[in-house]
């Protein structure tokens, strides 16, 4: 008879309008076995690490034929995670293997159709396969690399700068030799960024009354690449200052996900006469450069290089107020949920 | 002693903000001598044909730091026309040349540092060196070729289709195959669009409650590539309706010229979720394909496979009246003055 354990999971309630409140999610307890169907080429996970993030707020939101797939209200959230496969019938994966990619947030996941990675570097933390060597980290590199098109001496600012993604952006930026600015919405994100991750400049975009004239202390010559996450009003203020043939790799808009009606941004105008391109991608177009990115990653973590820091929330009755708070940003670095010991 | 004649001018009275009128400008009557000063590099001008452009309405406010530069209250309207050379003092020009490029709204100009082509081609008429052989004809050129990156079969939208660039863009995508839509403000235009020029399908956008909708219904799969010229609630609808890995060429926003402060534009997100490349441009960069261009576009006007319409206002006394009309889309077709017979 294969082992049944208790399974604790947190359930979306309902779709989610506004601003998502911990009461949107709930905690339960059902069992699982602790074994795969025979042939149905799924891996049985036990979950470690757990990632929120951003994109997981539309994903709240019941929208049809959106670039993610909307939670299922009364089932169990879904992220990107860190596993322990503990049983599988996928040819791919071994009892032992440690894998990261889409799982439940709960203690343990029937996958059935695994999107997942197998983890082959383990000299370095666990949870980093939730950040800087996982979906944030790809998107970092190939939002900047490939999208941005940077050069040596530019001038690069990155909103949200903090967060899993901002914050290696602007080291990949420094390693160029770029002048890096970064906004975030608090002090301890604002050191951060000036005495953790090296950027020449950071500022608190809630202390600033003028965003526009943020921008031009901190640009007198214009932006020549801006790294998009936030959205809305600084969106409307970096056009303002962009530099001639500069380049907006859009990321995301976090400060627009909870709106019903995104704000209007008024200053598009400027694409042309500054002839600026403005691009939206997603990580999902990358992930064929996932072994390069790694090999170009590994070295510089180990050398000290490349920093990054996690906010790691213990136990998975942490993660609904842990989701929560990444949507007003008490998160400072990269939001992670342990849920296991390793 | 050189010849002196009167000369008719038109004068921009003062910076206009709001929509402009044709109070706004000016005749008055000077008197110039047909010939250049001695060593002054300059070349002296008879106008034939001015060109009204949408990017003139940016010309009349006081703009400092802007792509183009400010009228001057109380000096003659400038921008491009077709002219002769009566006297030069330039090597590159001689007197009888026939040229494009930026003069003065007056019946002569002197233009002391020349901007202007020399007009090789003179089989075809030479009001074409305002539109499809000069400034919009590079400018579509550019645009849809250099900007769009096209691909045979894609689904094109064009804004402000029959207008000065728009005609053009529509028959270039068709040339290469694609499926090609165009928005125009009348019947008369909608019937140029579909009759003339060989658009798919064309659509008068002031007949359409929602533009959402319109653009659903003649792109069900999507949007490629929208050549964007009018900007504001149509960019917003176009970005509801663009296909993944779309392009959106951005030529001009001519319905926010008039405006104090644009419209905003809500939809951006779909930048990311679409993986959107949206860029402005500016026809001053490309100016070094001309020769290619011509190379392309001669023989196609000569074998009839591009056709051009163009709004022919006669006497240099309607040009205040003509550009006006520009911008509540009165013209059909590239709007032209005729100043003086060839």
């Amino acid at each position: 008879m294969p082992e049944m354990v208790r399974n604790k999971q947190v359930i979306l309630k309902d779709y989610v309008s506004g601003f998502p409140k911990e009461t949107d999610m709930y905690m339960t307890e059902s069992s699982i076995e602790l074994q795969v169907p025979k042939g149905s080429n799924g891996v049985l996970l036990k979950n470690l690490y757990l990632s929120c993030d951003p994109y997981m707020r539309p994903r709240m939101t019941n929208i049809k034929g959106s670039y993610v797939e909307s939670f299922k209200p009364g089932m169990p959230i879904s992220g990107y995670g860190v596993a322990k496969v503990l049983d599988s019938e996928n040819p791919e994966f071994k009892k032992g293997d440690l894998v990261w990619g889409m799982t439940g947030w709960e203690e343990y996941s029937l996958v059935t159709a695994p999107q997942l990675f197998k983890i082959q570097h383990t000299d370095v933390p666990l949870s980093y396969y939730t950040g800087i060597l996982g979906m944030p980290g790809m998107t970092a590199y190939a939002g900047f690399y490939e999208v941005c098109s940077p050069k040596q001496g530019e001038c690069v600012f990155i909103s949200a700068a903090s967060g899993a993604v901002g914050q290696l952006v602007g080291q990949f930026a420094k390693l160029l030799g770029c002048y890096v600015v970064g906004s975030a919405g608090s002090k301890d994100k604002i050191d951060l960024l000036k005495n953790k991750f090296g950027f020449d400049e950071a500022f608190n975009y809630k202390e600033e009354p003028d965003l526009n004239e943020a921008l031009k202390r901190y640009f007198p010559e214009g932006i020549d690449i801006y790294f998009e996450n936030v959205g809305g009003k600084m969106l409307d203020a970096v056009l303002l200052n962009m530099k001639i043939h500069g380049r907006i790799a859009v990321c995301g808009m976090i400060s627009q996900y909870n709106l019903d009606r995104p704000e209007g941004v008024h200053n598009l105008m400027y694409l042309v006469t500054k002839r600026v391109r403005m691009e939206g991608f997603l990580v999902r177009d990358y992930y064929h450069l996932y072994p390069k990115f790694l090999e170009m990653i590994i070295p510089h973590i180990k050398e000290g290089k490349i920093v990054y820091v996690e906010d790691m929330a213990e136990g998975l009755e942490s993660a609904p107020a842990t989701l929560i708070g990444l949507f007003s940003g008490r998160n400072v670095g990269k939001q992670v949920v342990a849920v296991a010991p390793e």
